[in-house]
């Protein structure tokens, strides 16, 4: 296995990543503009498939049309010398004044409807660069004070939103889907569809649920002490993983957008063998971009910006050789067995067993031998773990 | 408005809160065993409508058929003697070693046939007793170790027990529905279904989601960081919000099951507001029981245990006295107006508006001045949030 | 009690502060510059006393010194026309590119002879306008990376610096102490002297430890997860609660800087007593600046920046009026007597006693009955907070 | 490097540790009770070199005198035996009911006179066994509600504890230092003392403060949200480092007691290189036990108590090696100096040199060019972070 990025691994990255210019609420940017031009290269270089943009990041927030014409004429080139593919694009809905109390859901309906005709223009541009996921970061709908927003309304605003775009890339017949990116708070105080479950039980309420799944960030979901690799699995299980952001989080604190793996290690692990290989049991795993959102550390350069892309994704690359020595060990394997991992993908009935005939079993309940538990048959999660753990080290 | 409970309060309680014996990770009981028929008794004394519990509660683990027996009818007795009522019933499927790695996602397969039994027996009682709502909280459902798991398999084996149960009470004819407690971890270092909005998600994958919805508990999605009362607006909006578990948490830490008020009071507050009132805009509130989930603290003596739950009845009045008079100030009213508050209520399109008339409108967007939005168009959150807090504190 | 601020109240404000424009990590400004003048003119007229200013609030980052002159005469003619003061001035070490390793323990030596030489220029300011207190924020000393920086380096270095400037002001003679301000993270991922414990710890390092005390916040500590309260107890036992930042915050997450009171309301209560009362048994209590360290927040316009200015002295006067309620209530002190609350501040041993009297005396172990507290012996715990409680709330 | 551990390694082991019997707040035991020679014997085998224990490990609250001495004499009859020592000792002031409101700080002075006497009898019990260091955990020593602890009362009062047996040991010329060990919350809601910091400071108002030190756990400072690797480097900079806990946690949340290693990982890693090399730029390492304070999962069976255990000392020798090779590393010395890791030792100002000389260094200020850290002087913390992180992982 090699640890050399190519386009086959579907690496991306946001514009607003490399290009992030150190601002942050306390200190202003220590980095100059880095020109989509140059992004292009110098991604191409490194081995990445993709860049990703909101609107706000290739032509400022207000600019005419000529303006962001030539931008966008600036990145197609780019993209025609290099290779390069745009696989997603999202619309910035969160910088602008205009936006303070949020986009979709501001409690100010010009601002809603202002906010909608922004999203449909980046939609166009996303079909017309051809974008297959178009992400809602809806990183200001939410509030500080609980009675400044009512929730359920706003819930409605959302929906009402994403249905009408719904409606507009089905009509004008764009190959996109849409995946809603959660956060449970920053730059809110609390910030609506917090978690990656509160963001697909909110899809089950939309008119055309199939069109619309979730991007979820490993730090988004980490911000609230959630296991990321669990909540990828349910995403899976539901059919609504349309999208990742990976990156690394050291815990429940501010937003850091650290480079993917630099967080928590032992879980960007497992979530590297789940994407690549199902998880414990195998499965369906992820054949979509894996997308680097992160932000080069503010203490760094512009040769430091490059360093730190690239760490992305060697990181990835080591710890996927890694899930593969993992599941190759003999020894794993036996661990596996023991711990009954295996065991859960078996259905607790038999095929064919009813209810009754459970009922009907008394070795399921009445001869059951509930003692053997207390001090036996132990699960032996630990020592599979030691080795989840060394493999991780390399000490296997 | 009186600050006495009564039995339209519908306030209930379960046997384990008041029956906490004082039990932690770091210390044994402080506390005898209280005697179900005390409790009842008690808890109809102070004003309390209901009484729930865990099978294991009434009668321990391991009971003979006859044990078993003789306490159910204890506690029918004391039912009858005061007409307190069992609203809910649940399960334990975490206490006993069998269920050292849960009981419908165990690993182990014989450990989920034994769960289902246990589980279907206890549906059984909970119909002769008139329960309406069946919880299950999935406390030892998940892991510690990722490699552990398999997440996807856990969350089928929890589908499969599910469908199973709403085969069997929909075949029975019991007038039961159930109702899914998350928690994000404790006892397990992360559980499945780890927030509400986890859950809904789940529940929209089974085959009879209306028969399923959620019982969130104040503490455990504040474990998380979460917004208790913006998610219990996303279980209403969802038509999830089955049965309700009230106490108080102060931050992301242990489990601390504190008398309802004594975590955030001012979440509390909008909570009780919405609860009763349909929360800012008003909407369809909540009409099932106000039960508190809560753990008399450990340094109490047996006074103190009805000292506290009295305390939570008195806090949900007060706050629902507060919330009464937040609604009836016109300067709230005037300060709700001005942040626009009741304006998300209105849709973002004109009735009968098609997207095509949303591009046309030039003061949607060509026209419309974003500048102004700069040192202009504030919300005046502050201000309501200070109303908000003054109500709370009687100061206004 | 009146809830009109007053001098007398002591109440002092950051011209960053009041003067924040709203830029955050995910935004620019929503408000324009607030100019000085005009922040002492409102203060003044809302019943402020004092302003503070870190250098870069007044005059910009590489200011000439006829432009930094001009600004500093134009405040100093402005507090003379209000009879405002300026209690405490502090240096911006932090958000100039060249400090984004920090300021005294930037890996780089010739930031750290730069920041020494701002500092030392910033004291001869702030004696100048006759601050006595000088807090130092360290909000960029940190890291993000555990090899990045060597702690006990750092600590070594930041102790030369204080241990100069400690030399500096007492050479010349200004009487000033200085006030470390500690905070977990962000904007580092974790910064040194992370708590007010740490600080209090590293102050007793210095050369000078009389001259440096804490300026704890309450946010800062929150976002650990700390009591505030109790941390300012142990600051105040410590003899080292030289200031004070008051502001709210809800949980552990990012740096929030509510107004106070719209974070954790009972937290503030205990605080409001205890800087008012001296705490539950009485005892010294604060006499310096309440100095409000808070955000207007963003969604706010001008007007709404003085709201919540007020917002601020209005709810700590009024949990300040809550305290004597609480403190007056014959049935709280009833309550504190049976929860004991006095008996802590009676020392465990007699006067004389020794520890071979303590040995001798059966009764304190051989003959001491543990037993009792097993079902008796309550606290009164929870009784007790519900006075606080409903104190708080106004509702006794 | 060997990976088995050998008494140089000076690994030792809680008796409370391998002897967990699986109970939680929601589950009883699954595992028997350990007995003290199988404990010693097993642990011996593995490689440790040392037991440590509460007295109410080895002999449950309330023996009899005889209980207490067949238990000592099986203990003392095990070590020599087996050669193992017991390089620390504590005392239980936790679990049973007498200290439901703690031992030093109970607001019941008889509870803190037991108390007294029940550690002076442990100490006489630590001092015979050759224990040098005790441990004091005051893990009841708090509140869960603010007006029910005065703080400052508190404090003097575990000042007078701490003050007497600092005398108590003089005098008996015990051999014996103590170590207070800090936790944020758990069992109560608040603990006093939570982090090392506020341990430290508090350290510095004894009588004698030479005596006293600290014993930080992994997981208590992590359950704050910080950074272990930084507060051990500060206990060492104070000379407070007199033993440690070393464990796993996976972020903010109950207190978990993972296998070392099975948390944070990389926080793992710099903390191993702290204590065996002194940190990124050296210096005094940690000589003492290498003690683990964790918790055979509950889901373990006996056999799985001894994986668990070897897993311990097995990832810290890992680790170790890891370090090592880390240091070793031409390119990781490279990226260091590039970093100027090793500048921060330098001191700020040359030898010899005063502020009015650094005054006088035009190049300090007036000329020093600030401009450049604007896109350049980056400090390469990133790449430095990258190259750890594959040591780590035995990438290198």
């Amino acid at each position: 296995m090699t640890l050399t990025p190519t386009r086959e691994d579907k690496f991306s990255f946001g514009l607003w990543t490399i290009g992030y210019n150190g601002t942050d609420p306390f200190g202003g940017p220590t980095r100059p503009h880095l020109d989509v031009v140059e992004a292009v290269t110098r991604l191409s270089e490194l081995g990445a498939y993709g860049l990703t943009f909101h609107d706000d990041d290739l032509f400022a927030f207000g600019s005419t049309d000529a303006e962001r014409q030539t931008e966008i004429d600036r990145l197609k080139q780019a993209l025609a010398d290099t290779g390069l593919i745009v696989p997603m694009v999202t619309t910035n809905l969160f910088s602008a004044p205009v936006f303070k109390d949020g986009g979709f859901t501001s409690n100010d309906r010009a601002v809603r409807r202002f906010a909608l005709r922004k999203v449909m223009r980046n939609l166009d541009l996303a079909a017309e660069l051809g974008a297959q996921t178009f992400v809602m970061w809806g990183g200001r709908e939410g509030a500080e004070y609980d009675a400044a927003k009512d929730i359920r309304s706003a819930l409605s605003r959302y929906r009402e939103a994403v249905n009408l775009l719904g409606d507009y890339v089905t009509d004008k017949g764009y190959d996109i889907r849409f995946a809603i990116e959660p956060k449970p708070n920053e730059p809110r105080g609390d910030i609506l569809l917090p978690t990656l479950g509160h963001a697909i039980a909110f899809i089950n309420t939309l008119e055309r649920p199939e069109l619309v799944g979730v991007n979820p960030e490993v730090g988004h979901e980490q911000m609230a002490g959630l296991n990321f690799t669990a909540g990828i699995a349910q995403a899976l299980d539901a059919g609504k993983l349309f999208h990742i952001d990976l990156n690394g989080q050291r815990g429940i604190k501010y937003d850091q957008d650290l480079v993917f793996g630099h967080g928590d290690l032992q879980n960007a692990f497992s979530l590297v063998d789940l994407l690549e290989n199902g998880g414990p049991n195998g499965g369906q795993a992820y054949t979509g971009p894996r997308h680097f959102d992160y932000k080069p550390s503010r203490t760094e350069d512009t040769a430091g910006v490059w360093t730190s892309a690239a760490a992305n994704m060697r990181t990835y690359l080591l710890l996927k050789e890694r899930a593969a020595a993992f599941r190759a060990d003999p020894e794993v394997q036996a661990a596996l067995a023991a711990s009954r991992v295996p065991e859960l993908a078996v259905p607790t009935l038999a095929a064919g067993e009813s209810y009754d005939d459970l009922i009907a079993d008394r070795s399921a309940y009445e001869d059951f031998d509930t003692a053997e538990y207390l001090g036996g048959k132990g699960f032996g999660f630990v020592h599979l773990q030691q080795l989840a753990l060394e493999h991780v080290m390399g000490a296997r």
